[in-house]
């Protein structure tokens, strides 16, 4: 329970930073309602196909849909009325990254597949919406250009299956890998963490 | 059957749009021939992806890919010799747009799913085609750079399912929604009709 | 045996090709392992996706993984040490695209698809990979940009279904159609071999 009202949560907040992504991009309000379902359904959707779950999760449960298209419709009317949170947003993201990889993951886990299979499929599932966002709105993929991303998704999921490992109860695990992917996409964005560059002339 | 030749001629008129996308892209005659493919399957090859309908539409009957072909090797042909028609080539995506998102929900709406979903393939089903296209040939997606599009396609389908449910035959729903999804997007090339727009600071 | 040996071989060489792009766009350690695994896997992928064969190629044998990892940690080490081998790259990303682009063939072959489909999801499965990882690295596609990819592909699956359909053994065809698509590959890149391209006006 707490965790489908956790994976509705990271939907809305993708969901809104698919809609400011849009926004950035000058759309129209339903070009901002298309980019905003693309981001926040993109990873799970690519999950479902991967694993083959159908129907896929958004047509099966019309209630994230409705919550998308509620998120962008307050995005549109806020930014008329109040500036852009900047930091929330950053936070709100960082979470949403943490859920979904987490969340994925656990998807994978229960197919009994291997750690190292579970620890892909979580951080595509994480990272995909932001990718599609950045690629249908013309712009270097965030991914590519800020601090940790995939990483944090990679760290926090190794961290939630080594917990497990090592005997920690599966709640708490995850927990653990939420705040750990969530601390180390801020840490990356204000503290300028990263991880060594491979960085090769163009 | 006349919803059979209405699907080919969308298809075809995709791969046009793909075949002259590449060449504005310079691509040579075979790379024409794969953004052309893309072009004209992508919408329908998501669609059937997502419903999990197996083998996808252009597997299951290939006169789909001859026609595919035989529009890309006309396209370079009549390139070399004439004029580009750019006005009948915008009523014909704007054709091939509203028959993609209306035959999508159509197949979603035979799966009896809700109206949202329904919504949502056809948005997806007709834009997607045309986001390939302009994501491999590294352009601005149409889709965001130039008045209705998406915006269309959900009116359009939008359309569709309130006459139906208010009592018009399936039939005349249909020719309504895709005259609706033709004349909106013709209103936004040639009348610089426009949504709203959410502009905020890059 | 051997083709599964040589799948991997290239599978280890657009791993290798991934990395170097995401070192090219200056993406930190784990960054490169992302882009490294969605080139590796991004062709074949989308041909289990398309023709619906789960579980997915990677996520049934997790070899294909280990060896993505290995390929992109060695990447990592290498250009640290010596430098990058553009030549050997050029001949190593040619044999990728080349075994890709047949073994995708055959899988549609082996389902007694008709011969312009094996040709269509042969061309996806070897030209796939490098596309997802221009797209998210944000470059122009080399599909677009350089001499012959995707034109190669196509033209040694035709030359390997021609072969077979003229009584050669389906081993010598597989050899002569890789052969045929490393060769147009690498002519097209040092010998600046190209088919008619078709230039619009942008």
């Amino acid at each position: 329970m707490l965790l489908y009202v956790l994976d509705l949560a990271g939907v809305a907040v993708f969901a809104v930073s698919g809609a400011l992504g849009a926004g950035h991009a000058g759309l129209d309000w339903l070009g901002v309602v298309v980019i905003a379902s693309v981001t926040a359904v993109g990873g799970g959707t690519l999950r479902d196909l991967l694993l083959d779950r159908h129907p896929v999760f958004w047509i099966r449960d019309t209630r994230y849909v409705y919550v998308i298209l509620a998120a962008a419709a307050l995005t549109i009317v806020w930014v008329h009325l109040l500036p852009v949170p900047e930091h929330a947003l950053a936070v709100a993201d960082a979470l949403g990254l943490g859920l979904f990889a987490i969340t994925g993951a656990q998807v994978a886990e229960e197919r009994r597949l291997p750690a190292v299979i579970v620890l892909l499929v979580g951080t595509m599932t994480g990272a995909a919406g932001g990718l599609l966002r950045d690629v249908f709105t013309a712009r270097v993929p965030l991914l590519l250009s800020s601090g940790i991303y995939g990483s944090a998704a990679i760290a926090g999921i190794a961290a939630y299956l080594l917990l497990q490992a090592a005997g920690t109860p599966r709640r708490w695990a995850f927990h653990a890998g939420v705040l750990l992917i969530v601390a180390l996409r801020l840490g990356g964005i204000y503290g300028g963490w990263h991880l060594p560059v491979l960085r090769l002339p163009a």
